[in-house]
């Protein structure tokens, strides 16, 4: 429906998916693969090996709380582990423009290596591409991993049931905010930092707490808004959230006021959503609040019965709201 | 030795391989991965699986004979290859120019479905990321691949020994010419046209020939010149090669002569040396010969003795002439 590439296009929302509906998936995806989840998995010689990849054009490349190495690394382990997927091995390649100064390099590599060796998930080849001055924006990164699915649950967007429990793990939004304050310099007291962070021991927890997890999303691009109206679609159901069980900062719920934008859209780099069985919600909770980034996890919300497929909130005033997925581009280059 | 990154260190030559050897290998790859060659192996429960990546900013992004997304395609399907793994599926990562045309993007994405397809190897993972008009250049692709390596030889760059024969599949230059005379808008009436195509079922006629083929190598960034010192680096031995007997066009040498290129530092996008012990090279030969992208496929050389692991050329006047890893960037974004 539009002629030219929007920044739209590229943030998580409608834009983009219509984007990945109309062209990406007809003409590359094999015409099996029902649900886009965030990792493929393929039957190899009796294996479930997931397979994932990212691009980071995040600006800045540096933030409170982390940068594009940190977060490359940690996003592409994020969506080998909520496919189910213990992480094996990541790839990364650089795109690098000409004038890049060799020690901002090195600072963004090593951050890499740092982040790398925290999730004990070891980049094992790469590439290294450089292009002139302008035609890039300082460094890029896309890192593609391989992980090994070993739960017996099926684990997609498709699954979700009525009656089914949302548990998010801890408080949103702080990833988009200390990104946007980065670029426009704005300085708080105390400032927002990313909640960048490595969930694959996290989930692995969850995983063991129940066989009956429909499915998890990390709550990057779009925020909890688009992950969970994906589910609600691919499992054609209903979710209805509760606002005041939703954890936010203060600061964070204030710079979204700020900058206006709704917390639900904003981006998150340390935060899943978890659609679990009734039965096991309280089970897997508690393996969630054992864990260091699991401690403020609660439950959200639940799903049910909805011919409309929608995500409605409760609001903290009474009433409803619906949570639809962003439109376009709330914030372009947030990852 | 250098403050900032420059065209040079992406162009596959020593100054790339300075800034990998200085920077990339010692923080981000496995310390004990001594050789770094087309993929990295790993095993996983029994099964040996390759692993590779590249990013693609050729420019222009359509050139005769293929364009970014065919590229995109083959070029990980050839590193796959020439690691002795059959290619099993691939990913890929878009960084996309506001601005860009949809028209465009369908066109490229469209010849990725024609060389996935033509190659049966299927993309079943992806990103879309998009940036600011001015932040990047229409379009960069990444792609990675997984493959599995069946192969009871090890392929590697430190394998040749002396008395081992170097084969090539074709004649070389023509990729980074064609980009190069598409770049500078120069018309020939003969076009030169990329040699880019999936050598995978290639070498896997190769393999079954001998079991005995030391390593392959894709001679893409650095040309042949790239690809064989690497080899004499890592196995530590000499390499003679024969100028009559590379095959090359008459209208590839030409315009090699015309924009001043030795046609061995050239990127190819179709070709491969191997190196093959001696008694089986007749045999793997005719194999080679056998197949489309292999009908002139010949010996170019042979692995010697030489403490100073030099790679010559016994030229067409007689005497020999020093082949070393081109220093810069002969040809800047030229894959
Ligand atoms: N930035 C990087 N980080 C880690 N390893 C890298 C990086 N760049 C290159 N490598 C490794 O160095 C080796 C050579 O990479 P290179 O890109 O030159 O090979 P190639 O992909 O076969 O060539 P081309 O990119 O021209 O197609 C590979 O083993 C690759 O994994
Ligand atoms: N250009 C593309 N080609 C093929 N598939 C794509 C493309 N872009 C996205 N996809 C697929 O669409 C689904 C959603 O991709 P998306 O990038 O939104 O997920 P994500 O990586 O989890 O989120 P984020 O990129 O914000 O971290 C995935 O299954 C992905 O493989
Ligand atoms: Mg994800
Ligand atoms: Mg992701
Ligand atoms: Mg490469
Ligand atoms: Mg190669
Ligand atoms: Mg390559
Ligand atoms: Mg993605």
């Amino acid at each position: 429906s539009y002629r030219t590439v929007l920044l739209g296009h590229g943030s998580g929302g409608r834009l983009m998916h219509e984007l990945i509906e109309k062209v990406f998936r007809p003409l590359l995806l094999p015409p099996d693969m029902r649900v886009l989840n965030d990792a493929a998995v393929m039957t190899v010689d009796g294996l479930q090996l997931a397979f994932t990849t990212d691009a980071f054009v995040v600006d800045p490349i540096v933030f409170p709380g982390g940068d594009i190495g940190r977060l490359a690394v940690n996003g592409t382990i994020n969506d080998l582990a909520v496919s189910g997927a213990r992480p094996l091995f990541l790839s990364a390649a650089f795109i690098l423009e000409e004038g890049l100064p060799i020690e901002t390099l090195c600072q963004i590599v090593d951050s890499m290596r740092q982040a790398a060796a925290e999730a004990g998930v070891p980049i094992v080849t790469g590439d290294t591409k450089v292009v002139n001055r302008g035609k890039a924006d300082k460094i890029f990164i896309t890192t593609t991993g391989i992980g090994i699915v070993e739960y017996e649950g099926t684990l997609s967007a498709d699954q979700a049931r009525p009656g089914d429990v949302v548990l998010l793990n801890g408080p949103i939004a702080a990833h988009g905010i200390a990104v946007m304050l980065a670029r426009e310099q704005i300085e708080f007291e105390q400032p927002i930092r990313s909640d960048t962070a490595p969930l694959h021991t996290l989930v692995a927890a969850m995983l063991r707490a129940s066989p009956r997890i429909r499915c998890m999303r990390d709550a990057t691009r779009g925020g909890l808004a688009s992950a969970l109206n994906e589910i609600a679609m691919s499992s054609r159901v209903g979710i209805q959230l509760d606002e005041a069980r939703i954890p936010i900062q203060d600061e964070v719920k204030g710079a979204c006021e700020l900058l206006g934008l709704d917390p639900l859209h904003v981006a998150n780099e340390g935060k899943l959503v978890a659609i679990v069985a009734r039965e096991d919600a309280e089970r897997v909770l508690e393996a969630m609040r054992a864990h260091p980034l699991g401690q403020e996890a609660t439950v959200i919300g639940e799903v049910v019965e909805d011919p409309r497929h929608l995500v409605l909130l409760r609001t903290r005033v009474g009433g409803f709201r619906v949570v639809s997925m962003p439109a376009g581009e709330p914030l372009p280059r947030i990852c």
